[in-house]
């Protein structure tokens, strides 16, 4: 470990000033000219130097016919080139003094063969020159609080919180906006390819140091050092969660992944003790590497594994008590205390247990404020899950029975979903406990939304909702049994 | 079972030609009301005669002061009235010679002591004058091909493929929406209630005699004929899937399950055997309820486990290779002829084993067209799974670089993508072998929707995909080994 974020080789690939851009043309079909138009469309503020034979100009950019026709020496050298030549054009960059660069371009050792000499002739000419290498086979690197962005999609985002460090580039480049989508965003994304150098441990100690990064998500197909990453991974997670994909495990899993990137995977229970040794949360698919990521990354720590569950639909609170079982999360019964301050809320059709269930209610102001309320408070329980469930039409159907005109609803009805929702997401700022949502409307509704961009997480069905706080459960109860978990 | 469908106690209950409704006011406080507005919502064709006792009209509707005013003898009563005055309605109802209803109302059996005695009076009343009952403590019914749908969340899509009958009103008039943007639909939904009268198994011999129900769902909080269901369903299974999820198998689950409808859990390893032994596919959450129904609905019976996966990204296929692993499928390797027919179409970067990855694809027509079609033809696998993604702004930057204008853009994008889709959907019905897609882009992508629209259904992330493919190829084994799964 380092002692400044400034120190570690991937500062200036995630940082950089300049940029000198290898493998770009004025061609859609090339695949660097697609990744040139991502760090364009993000707004990279920096110098970027486009290198390229022929062309005076690409995508508007001066180009240059080769690196060591540069004015200035680039932070960073990204190489999105023919496999062919991407060694020489790494030798120039050594020779221009560039010390840092991600090589994008693949058909080294993932492809076996005579790629297998050419990736260590490659890594020859980096050590050669001290260049540190992200890569090669990879898709660089997103940090779009500076933003950069060299993958192949583009985005136009805010940065968010999430710290990644992938062994697949699609999983940087294609998760943009399916993080988006839930009001989320990567603080800082590494695709790290081959690992010919910079490797995912690497990654881990920059987004360990990162201020953006509340919470690391790893996508692995195999480790190559496995102490190495163990003792890294138990001096993060006192202060920052890890929760990891690994998907090498099975028989199927391990021959698609050996043939992606090289790495070598293991039987899957070397790597589940090797997480739980280390106190990494493991999570089984991308889906709940994500929703592990954001119940860690937006919630404050619970006191234990106990759940109080709101609903005013007796179905939806049973698979939500269900899913909590199934979670290893507890439902306990609700203090008499707090059974005499709900009964004035819940008509006599309804459910003062756990789940509370209002069946029919009629004022909003008891689901979103005066129940949640009540049950923040309840010393047994240790979070609070929610069941929402408010369609923007029913809400207009209801204020326009009031006698509200059309134009009137239009205006009204949005400001008051969005009064319901800031009074459930004070709660969070009152009373320290987690609240987490569920529903199975889309999380695009304004109701929904006004949730989660206020940062209570809403998961599309208990069952992930459930799973997602046995995470937290699980990551808080680190401070108390140490690494014995 | 019935030989017919319209002897069903259900036929005139999905199907009525006219509707007395109790419990609807001109307020939009009153739950009645609300479920009168979704039947006017849908459409609803036959006479609808709302009683109440001092409105002249309720909703634009003549209102009538007693069910012994109206005109004629109506198909269905719709009881939404405090609970105290539903018994007197419903003899009111029987005088008239009404012989079906739907009582909405609750405060029966599921809230204890003096409901328990209510309900039993009910239950007399109906015996007495032989109307059949669904409910109480229900939400009636939803028939969208009948234009038919009494319950609370108004609905205007056209009906589907799913039967459901649910211990839960929630789940089907909650779930309308959810349906609809995987681009589903139920054929009839039955809120079952408290099961009075007409229960669970009734519901069942009703969806496997409808002909809009391709496959029936369950949602099941406790079974109280156990023998009748595992007669029912066995009898069923062979020509229409079952897909169950029951939630009170955890204690939590028992406990949340018994304060909604007052129906009695067992272990849940019991329910398992139950279902196993009947030929019932079990899920564990509403999430997989749906997805199980969507592929076994949509798509052919596959020949065995074999599944062959087609990526353009190496960390989606591996992470698809590992969950289609963990839910006990099977990756074959290739033929020796299938490689050779691809070999034409996979860059040097590219992998032809299983999964297929053609990493970086320049040419779309490889991915949606000359690649599946080669795959599909394989011997060795019964099933394609394909990795979907194509952002409408990926092609529409691919097509501003081609020099077209934003207005050819605007005309063209649409008509590409939706000749890609037709591309893969064609193969459904030349192979006849299921095609299921997965995703992390939002299903209502022009380039997703036109999938799913031509019934290849497509999953966010492949762990979704994986298992609805599981319980596809474990019903398709039922032909072959009988019950004895």
């Amino acid at each position: 470990m380092f002692n400044s974020i400034e120190e570690s080789p991937l500062y200036q690939i995630a940082n950089p000033k300049s940029i000198v851009f290898f493998g770009a043309s004025n061609s859609i079909s090339a695949m660097g000219t697609n990744l040139l138009m991502s760090l364009q469309t993000a707004g990279f503020e920096g110098a970027v130097y486009p290198v390229h034979l022929k062309e005076e100009k690409v995508l508007g950019l001066n180009a240059y016919r080769s690196v060591l026709d540069l004015p200035e020496v680039p932070d960073l050298a990204v190489i999105v080139l023919p496999t062919k030549i991407v060694n020489q054009a790494l030798e120039e960059c050594g020779r221009k003094g560039i010390r840092k660069a991600a090589i994008v371009s693949g058909g080294f050792k993932e492809v076996g063969g005579s790629g297998v000499a050419l990736e260590e002739d490659l890594k020859e000419i980096a050590g050669r020159y001290g260049i540190r290498v992200l890569g090669p086979n990879c898709l660089g690197v997103a940090n779009l609080h500076h933003k950069l962005n060299t993958t192949f999609i583009p985005y136009e985002g805010p940065g968010g919180f999430i710290g990644l460090a992938s062994q697949s580039g699609s999983f940087v480049t294609q998760i943009f906006d399916y993080l988006s989508k839930l009001g989320l965003g990567f603080s800082t994304a590494f695709s790290v390819g081959n690992e010919m150098d910079i490797d995912l441990i690497d990654s881990m100690e920059y987004l360990a140091a990162c201020p953006n990064t509340k919470v690391i998500a790893l996508y692995i197909e195999g480790i190559k050092r496995g102490r190495a990453f163990m003792e890294t991974a138990r001096s993060i997670v006192p202060h920052k969660p890890i929760v990891a994909l690994y998907v090498g495990g099975s028989e199927t899993g391990k021959r698609a992944g050996f043939s992606h990137t090289g790495a070598l995977a293991g039987p899957d229970d070397l790597y589940s003790g090797m997480f739980r040794q280390s106190g990494v949360i493991r999570a089984q698919s991308v889906t709940e590497l994500f929703d592990f990521c954001w119940v860690l990354g937006s919630l404050p720590k619970p006191e234990g594994p106990r759940v109080v569950i709101q609903t005013h639909s007796g179905g939806p609170g049973a698979a939500a008590a269900d899913s909590c079982g199934r979670a290893g999360l507890e439902l306990p019964a609700l203090s008499d205390d707090t059974v005499e301050k709900l009964t004035p809320f819940v008509p006599h059709t309804g459910s003062i247990n756990n789940p509370v269930d209002l069946t029919f209610s009629k004022n909003p102001d008891d689901f979103y404020s005066n129940i949640p309320q009540v049950l923040i408070k309840e010393k047994k329980a240790d979070m609070l899950l929610i069941y929402f469930f408010t369609p923007s039409k029913v809400l207009e159907r209801a204020l326009k029975q009031m006698g509200l005109s059309e134009e009137e609803i239009m205006d009204q009805a949005p400001k008051f979903m969005d009064h319901q929702c800031s009074s459930v997401a004070r709660l969070l700022e009152t009373d320290n406990k987690p609240i987490i949502g569920y529903t199975f409307r889309s999380l695009q509704e304004p109701s929904i939304r006004g949730l989660t961009d206020r940062g209570i997480p809403v998961f599309p069905g208990p069952e992930r909702a459930a799973r997602a706080i046995a995470a937290l459960v699980k990551y808080a109860s680190f401070d108390t049994r140490k690494l014995d978990w």
